[in-house]
């Protein structure tokens, strides 16, 4: 039910602003976080950009091997998403500790998340100066992948799925919004 | 029915990744645009970050004046907003063309956009480089409010107001998803 995104597309995962998940590898060593605070930069190549606290052991990984992916959770997988946001890497390898589970994409270079309804798999675009003043990250976009429940021909359509395939949007402490129905601002 | 967030909360005006509006004035040039492109970037100070493409007039009005606005369309505007971003203002003034009324807030130093349900006055970080290359413009946040309707005590509350106040994703080509419903992740 995966399929690859057209790079041109990318965007369109992050458009509509949903909470995502931040993960990296470097050697043995892996990590994933949630972030609230991310955002397409640009269209072709895709960029896009996060906020990685200097506290966090997902950033300390991003340096070490210069690539992040970010999955895009679902409403099932709310909890998991307040977990992972409000427990550190530093003191437990969140996916061997079975909360988490990895997805295998042969062609990912990044960890992804499973039961997530999409993936950015990214490539730093290094900017120390930025990142240690803002904790302000960029990344290009090397490869895309979306749940074809939910997206498909460069779209979402999470009216056609189960509700608990809706990405969900953070507010506080916990509490996130679903995704809700369309919306007809006159387009094409 | 408009009452001021408390700074230490602007953030989570923006925290569920709405579509907002762009709006800067020099003098008395102004311009306001769509932007689904923006997200927090601190908590306190709260800072903001938003890509401006160098086409647009809005950014010429931010970097002459230092200062912009973001307001946060809901559903019953999504047919202006899909017109604020398909509309460039070096062809028109949007505001006095009567398509956008400016919201009378004697604080604010930028215009804000009336019949939007937040507001967020920001004073621009300037990062000539990272503007330069990458079209990313950050902002701190000099005051912010809300309407009371749908946001209050520092929450979103969008299930006890008429679904016409929820705030717009958009996700490509004029198509909109509103904000849903609540999902509990196990917070406070």
């Amino acid at each position: 039910m995966r399929h690859a995104v057209d790079l041109n597309k990318a965007y369109r995962l992050l458009n509509h602003g949903p909470t995502v998940l931040v993960s990296a590898a470097d050697g043995n060593r892996r990590n994933v976080m949630a972030a609230a605070w991310a955002m397409p930069l640009d269209f072709d190549p895709p960029k896009v950009a996060v906020v990685l606290d200097k506290s966090t052991w997902t950033r300390t990984l991003v340096e070490a091997s210069g690539r992040f992916a970010l999955s895009v959770p679902c409403v099932a997988q709310a909890r998991l998403v307040h977990w992972l946001g409000t427990h550190s890497g530093h003191e437990t390898d969140k996916f061997a500790s079975g909360g988490v589970q990895a997805l295998a994409e042969p062609a990912a270079r990044s960890p992804l998340v499973a039961g997530c309804v999409a993936w950015l798999d990214c490539e730093r675009v290094a900017q120390p100066e930025q990142e240690g003043r803002f904790d302000l990250f960029l990344g290009q976009v090397s490869a895309a992948w979306a749940d074809t429940r939910v997206f498909s021909a460069g779209r979402w359509h999470f009216d056609e799925a189960p509700d608990s395939l809706r990405t969900v949007h953070h507010v506080a402490g916990g509490h996130f919004l679903a995704i809700g129905d369309a919306v007809e601002g006159g387009g094409d």
